[in-house]
């Protein structure tokens, strides 16, 4: 360990999980009643930052229009408190390396010489279809599963999201971001040879009080989004395990509590 | 919701997170202490299942040479604890539906029409490579990431990993359970075009108090993990992100309390 200037406060990149207060981490939870301060966005939903005093809480998810865009000002707004001494949580929805800018920040940090600690948090990618009862992974079905962003960075040239060879992987697909896009890349994963058949579920707002559930397949989840009114955030999971969900729901009890179909 | 006969107790299938006992969730924590027994593996670790009273733990991981597969005894013993109204937390390491055969013990569970929840947790596909420093996706360098198990079931006929169509995505690869078999896949993706200067981590025992991290290349990282003497369970980390850990170590502070570099 490098020497540590005691002046200097330490920024805890944490992540809030899915939404549910009790799927935070142990840690998670401890750091965010200890901190000075904590910075977030929407993305950690209404019931865990509703728990936050409103004192200590920054939102930084909407800042814009000024010198700097929202990201970096992030960045500078989390070397600036930690310079004066303050413990930053910087709380991110799931998990914080995870389509979160997490290492960018972390980039950032190190850069500045300040300290940081990364908190990993449960994602949405993975925990979005488990409540609702989809494993991304199965022994028979999907020896791999891939997250991917629907919603590929607009300064970007082209698309760097390659959906032939995600569809070539033969696993499981998660897309983030992705309700938008939904049937540009259902499309584009047709073209690659993806039976039209291949079982689709949309998450909506997982483990949140009002979350929704909807299922189709690759030909008919765009119309299934449409009717249901299914709206950012949610989960779009792509591939056989997708269709689990109707094996299983009778018994789970996670929809029970939490929403249900849409 | 359906009917509930209350003579059946629940099952939770519940994720224990990488193995520091701070990143269970709130969640986990609160059901391991009130269930009635605990179901449990060795991939949780030492601290997690040190702290579960005796009494209640079941270890269901050796469990072989009799009549059924390991698998096939953990999904019998789950069915008979709860017809006996008991409340059973099945923990699982990680995220009980990544490559933890959560999704067989749902299906398993439904069939047999016992209630199930389950209660995602910390991945070690991610949390694994976030404690070194580095993020599995990046705006600039990977807009998506895939897990793959690097230990393929052996009754399969032919490999379903497809290593050329991972190294075609242009993400990161994270393999679990991919320690023995470091040669083969790391050369089937130098085959598949992937250049031997890609960055690659091997993440040992993550947030375990001995974890270790090695850093090397496509090309250097067998004899790495030969010098390092690195054993399961470990994570494997291969694309740019990789690189980030050397750019961000001296000011991460998880890895100064566990473990460090191999
Ligand atoms: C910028 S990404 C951040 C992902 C986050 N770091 C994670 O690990 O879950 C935002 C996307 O995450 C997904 N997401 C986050 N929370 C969600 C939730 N509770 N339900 C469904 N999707 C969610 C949505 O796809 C959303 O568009
Ligand atoms: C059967 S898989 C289960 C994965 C687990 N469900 C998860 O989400 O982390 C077992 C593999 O997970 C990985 N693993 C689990 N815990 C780990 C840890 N603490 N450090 C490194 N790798 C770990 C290793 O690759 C190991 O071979």
């Amino acid at each position: 360990m490098s020497e540590r200037d005691d002046a200097v406060g330490t920024v805890y990149l944490v992540g809030s999980g899915p939404g549910d207060p009790d799927l935070l981490t142990v840690k998670a939870a401890r750091l965010i009643e200890s901190a000075d301060v904590v910075l977030h966005d929407k993305l950690p939903g209404p019931e865990i930052l509703g728990r936050i005093p409103e004192e200590k809480r920054e939102d930084v998810g909407k800042r814009a229009g000024g010198e700097w865009t929202p990201q970096e000002y992030t960045n500078r707004r989390l070397v600036e408190l930690a310079r004066e001494g303050k413990s930053v949580v910087r709380l991110k929805g799931g998990d914080p390396f995870v389509f979160g800018r997490g290492g960018e920040e972390a980039e950032h940090l190190a850069e500045a010489g300040i300290p940081f600690e990364v908190v990993p948090g449960v994602t949405s990618a993975i925990a979005g279809p488990a409540v609702a009862g989809i494993p991304v992974t199965h022994r028979d079905h999907a020896s791999s599963v891939s997250f991917v962003t629907g919603h590929e960075d607009p300064t970007k040239d082209e698309s760097a999201v390659d959906w032939d060879a995600l569809a070539a992987t033969g696993g499981t697909i998660v897309v983030l971001m992705g309700v938008g896009k939904l049937p540009a890349y259902t499309a584009e994963l047709r073209a690659a040879g993806l039976d039209g058949d291949t079982p689709v579920a949309l998450v909506e707002r997982a483990t949140w009080p009002d979350m929704r559930v909807a299922t189709g397949t690759l030909d008919t989840i765009v119309d299934v989004r449409d009717e249901a009114g299914i709206e950012p955030p949610a989960i779009t999971v792509i591939g056989e395990v997708a269709a689990t969900r109707d094996r299983v729901v009778e018994f789970l009890r996670n929809d029970g509590e939490r929403g249900g179909d849409a």
